[in-house]
């Protein structure tokens, strides 16, 4: 099927950063296999769609969130080691049916926020694959492996074999792609990080994991090993397929020249809001792109960043590398736009597919209405998307080709049904949420 | 009329933060005169509106912006020293008319993300003053007083004296107040400096100002006069009169004690979007809190902070405060919820009147709806508020007892009619606009 988008001001983020201020872009199937200035004579399609002068940019990519935590948003945001308090221990009560409709909904407010590919780290990932699927989106799915008895797995070692099946099943999706995913780099003993790299090796699937995220996890590492967390997993093998690494917020001076050895399979998810909120810091971003590393913006879990958007992240982003690295024309907005899409795509590995419109590049795509009271007058589409526009804007979403976001509603599901069904499995969940939320107050 | 709005989940921001998870509000004329939990038998009014299980919260209070400068947003955002090569120059085309369009447009998008009362200052505020009125907002109303020759006046005390019969001409008016607005601490002489406090003293109208924003600023008050702005302002006697200052970034230890001495009739309009966006800094919010100063969030103008809601300066404001204190505790959700409404009220010292729901005060209003994929689940709503809501999420809004926002829509005014009315008073500045730009790229 053939979609003709006209009426709309494109920007491509490909290498040029092609821009057309009145623009169609031509969908075949599932792939983008034409655009131009609406002077053209426009191709005809099966589906015309008119614009309305909105924006229309590739689909934003988030590279590190947890799809199954729904249930925890707004949940003892403000106090100190939440980690520890709430998180860990209400995870005893995720199951299967919930970790589903916790990532259905998840995906549903990134699709609607114009997110069309995430990679997702957390429990029962099985039902995540099989949410991504049921929902139309492009994601990297790992199952958490923690030295730690959890809700679905005795030990690490049984979470890491169950990830070999689950590599098998999934491995040919052309949407859903499986991943290994270490929770963290203090959080898992040496012989899992081993088995895990072998893993990682034999399947050649990217491994994700947050790294340098916690002042005691640098300690730790300090006096067990007298090493950084980078350094270890450079020690362990861990740079041989690609690694997605959540945060990275302390690099040292030593761990520079580990990161631009390894440039080229190694993507950063830098997840700002929640290492803000979380008063963590803020990453060295101006340092890492310098060094080429390929760094995209992600938004974390909804407990830690609380929004699945990237418009959240993309404006503060700027406002908190400039306030850091003090200098207002740092990162303009063209460049973060960059970063929440083929930045992204390119942490991902995903560059050759998603991340820009490029004619046969996969049809991942965003159009952004420029109606709303906030977004007049635009002078730079790349203003108004960083420092104005919101999830909210986000009218239309196309995934491989598919609609899923139409006049800002999901197409193929309803927003009402995604919820009751999650409220309806978070019972006992929200029971035991609210012994512990007291316990705080 | 009496107007009942019920289903509510009602946060009255008053002393104790009383809270009632079902609840009603009931609005006679411009008052609110009763409120209470939905088990009460409930009050007869000639209005019900069913709040759908919305937050209902006071009106939120932005205590700096600039509304007649909304044809400026998206301009040269990235580019330094923009007041001087975008701000200062592209002012000379603005007119009476350019401005009321502007200002009417701002005060639309003010109202739509449930911001009730404002404090500007810019150009020709005749108009500014119309379009409160004609907008049904509050507003605290002040004609830049420069040293140099305006859009508007030729010269400071042509200003100033025109500012003599704009207080006359306004100040019985029921929600515009008139106000002195200097435009900065160095942008202004001595002898206007004077002349302004007396005025204030003999009308007992607040003044407003930028104060400590810029590092040009401090430097040149140092070399001058050896002294802060700050403390130039008291040798001055601007606090005799409430003086409500934008900023504050840069407070040396010997300001405090000045501080501390006005904190009754100091009111601080903290601009964290603006502030970081410009890689200005961030001020130190916690030790004003501390000294018992009255702090509200500023938006700032359009072409500063980008948008006029204060969603996007609370969430802010979290994330900034909390990194640069490294305490995720500190200003917990329920503080900054304090700040964008009672924060603010007090800051313009309007406390008496609005800032929070309490039986007398003004009926200044807003519910946000919590139907929206963003806002769910919902342990603590103020934290929903913070971390996840955005202006989109606003439904409704009430100024002095009358529905000017309703199902997201402006109830009196067309928002398409105000916008093509703005770009048709735009033609000439954008021209302008664009040709620095260019010269810019
Ligand atoms: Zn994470
Ligand atoms: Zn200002």
């Amino acid at each position: 099927m053939r979609q003709l988008i006209k009426n709309i001001h494109l920007i491509t983020n490909d290498e040029k950063k092609t821009e057309i201020a009145q623009a169609y872009v031509l969908i075949d199937g599932q792939k983008i296999a034409e655009f131009g200035p609406m002077t053209h004579s426009l191709p005809k399609a099966e589906v015309v769609i008119d614009g309305q002068n909105g924006i229309l940019m590739p689909g934003m990519i988030n590279p590190h969130t947890h799809t199954g935590m729904i249930p925890f948003r707004s949940l003892g945001d403000d106090v100190p080691d939440r980690l520890r308090r709430f998180l860990f221990p209400l995870e005893q009560f995720m199951t299967p049916k919930l970790v589903k409709a916790s990532a259905k909904y998840a995906m549903a407010e990134m699709l609607l926020a114009g997110v069309t590919t995430f990679c997702d780290m957390y429990y029962f990932e099985e039902e995540v694959a099989h949410a991504t699927d049921e929902m139309g989106m492009r994601g990297l799915v790992g199952q958490t492996i923690i030295d730690m008895p959890t809700c679905d797995f005795e030990n690490p070692i049984a979470a890491l074999k169950w990830t070999e099946g689950f590599i098998e099943r999934w491995q040919n999706h052309p949407r859903v792609r499986p991943v290994i995913a270490p929770h963290a780099t203090n959080t898992n003993n040496e012989e899992t990080f081993k088995a895990i790299v072998q893993m990682s090796r034999k399947y050649q699937v990217p491994v994700t994991m947050h790294v340098a995220e916690m002042t005691y996890e640098m300690e730790e590492f300090q006096e067990k090993y007298q090493q950084t967390p980078i350094a270890f997993l450079e020690r362990f093998g861990f740079f041989s397929e690609r690694l997605i690494m959540a945060h990275c917020l302390f690099i040292e001076e030593s761990d520079w020249p580990i990161l631009a050895k390894y440039k080229e399979i190694i993507g950063i998810a830098h997840c700002i809001g929640a290492n803000t909120k979380s008063a963590k810091g803020v990453a060295p971003v101006k340092e890492m792109r310098a060094q080429g590393l390929k760094v995209g913006l992600g938004t974390d879990g909804p407990s830690s960043g609380n929004t699945l958007d990237l418009f959240t992240q993309m404006r503060m982003f700027a406002n908190f590398q400039k306030t850091y690295n003090h200098d207002r024309s740092l990162f303009p907005a063209k460049e973060i736009v960059e970063l929440a899409t083929i930045g992204g795509a390119k942490a991902l590995g995903l560059e050759k597919e998603i991340g820009s419109i490029e004619i046969g590049k996969k049809a991942d795509l965003v159009l952004v209405e420029t109606s709303s009271v906030n977004l007049f007058p635009i002078y730079d589409v790349y203003s108004a998307l960083v420092y104005s526009a919101n999830s909210s804007n986000v009218t239309s979403v196309w995934v491989d080709g598919q609609q899923l976001v139409k006049e800002k509603k999901l197409v193929q599901h309803d927003l009402r049904e995604l919820r009751e069904a999650l409220a309806h499995e978070m019972t006992e969940f929200v029971q035991e949420a609210e012994i512990r939320a007291k316990e705080v107050d």
